[in-house]
């Protein structure tokens, strides 16, 4: 329900939103994928990054006509994975995104973070920020399903004590937005992850920005204001 | 001047279009800017991708409010080469590529290929297709001034002894739909380059297909019939 009067909680993606990572898991997926002897076009990784691997790897095998058995799931995640970790020292915060977290922490607006990484490749990235103490943080592992599906989000505002209807949910990928629209929120679309602006706002982003900088310097229009 | 009654010739871009070599394009770039000391979001990276490379490195400048001397900017192309040809092996033809150009060739459809790399580059890439002989290659080195300047796809057109607006330009990014635009051809759009199908109609797109197979798949639309 949300709460007139104080801004929204914030419920923030990883990958390609806060960090920029998103590059390295598309060429992370593509490298497995070759490995595995399955040819995907590059973009099309590049669209699924975000949504749930489990969901990603079920579409792989209706687009490719091609059943995998586990063992070969398996190995497609785990060389994912590895391919990612053995990338990952090329990643760094998105410009303004230390920044953000600062300035809603010193408004007192609560904010969490919610990826659909498991906990390790997410610790990974946790690392390039400066998060204040007690940040919730919710990985795969710690939900059912992952987006589109709404539980990260849900979870999140469960750990931050607030009604996912009255957070925003800020994100770099169309699964981002489907899934914030499965919690009842609002969610804000950033072009930091790759795709288009119109795709995000197809997906129904309330608001567009660049990144986390862009988002910053546009902070009155969540209804953040500044200290009177 | 466009000619009733035969199908319009088609000027092709390379990269993302016919082979799906933009992703690695990009980290090449990323790694190349990373090493001379110069953080730029890789999703800024990918959407310069194809455009002339110098004015890449203007616009670099500009947005960094960084200068760079002579031999940055020559460290900086050399980087993005070296680093592009290492990762080469892991680039193949995009799906529909060379049946697209088979069909073309046996229905008597004049093509070209007009790039903004490179001759070097631009061969690594030209070897993954199958070309019949005598098809016209318009490279970075045979050109004043590369995309959205329209003079790869005049050059192009000129090789084919064809008007360039009879022509369909057919690429993956803005660039090449701008340069078709200033070249009066009527562009068409790929997604296989990992820009939105937006940003591409907003480009000028005539139409937007999802990769080669896929226009392959809707040829008639563009006045290419079957054999009768």
């Amino acid at each position: 329900m949300p709460v007139s009067g104080s801004p929204p909680p914030f419920l923030f993606d990883l990958d390609g939103t806060l960090i920029d990572s998103v590059y390295q898991h598309v060429m992370a997926w593509q490298e497995a994928l070759s490995a595995c002897g399955i040819a995907l076009s590059v973009w099309r990784v590049h669209r699924r990054i975000g949504m749930s691997g489990g969901l990603f790897l079920n579409a792989l095998q209706r687009e490719t006509g091609r059943a995998l058995d586990p063992g070969a799931l398996a190995a497609l995640a785990e060389g994912h994975r590895e391919g990612y970790l053995r990338r990952a020292s090329s990643v760094v915060a998105l410009p303004g995104a230390n920044e953000l977290l600062a300035v809603l922490a010193s408004r007192g607006v609560p904010f969490a973070i919610a990826t659909s990484s498991a906990e390790q490749v997410a610790a990974a990235g946790l690392a390039l920020l400066e998060l204040p103490p007690g940040v919730p943080v919710v990985t795969r592992d710690q939900v059912q399903r992952a987006k589109p599906d709404p539980d990260l989000f849900l979870a999140a505002a469960a750990k931050l004590g607030v009604s996912p209807s009255s957070c925003f949910v800020v994100g770099d990928s169309v699964w981002d937005l489907l899934a914030a629209q499965r919690a009842g929120a609002l969610g804000i679309g950033l072009l930091s992850g790759g795709y288009g602006e119109q795709e995000l706002h197809s997906a129904g982003a309330y608001r567009v920005y660049a990144d986390p900088a862009d988002l910053l310097a546009h902070l009155e229009e969540t209804g953040v204001r500044p200290p009177a």
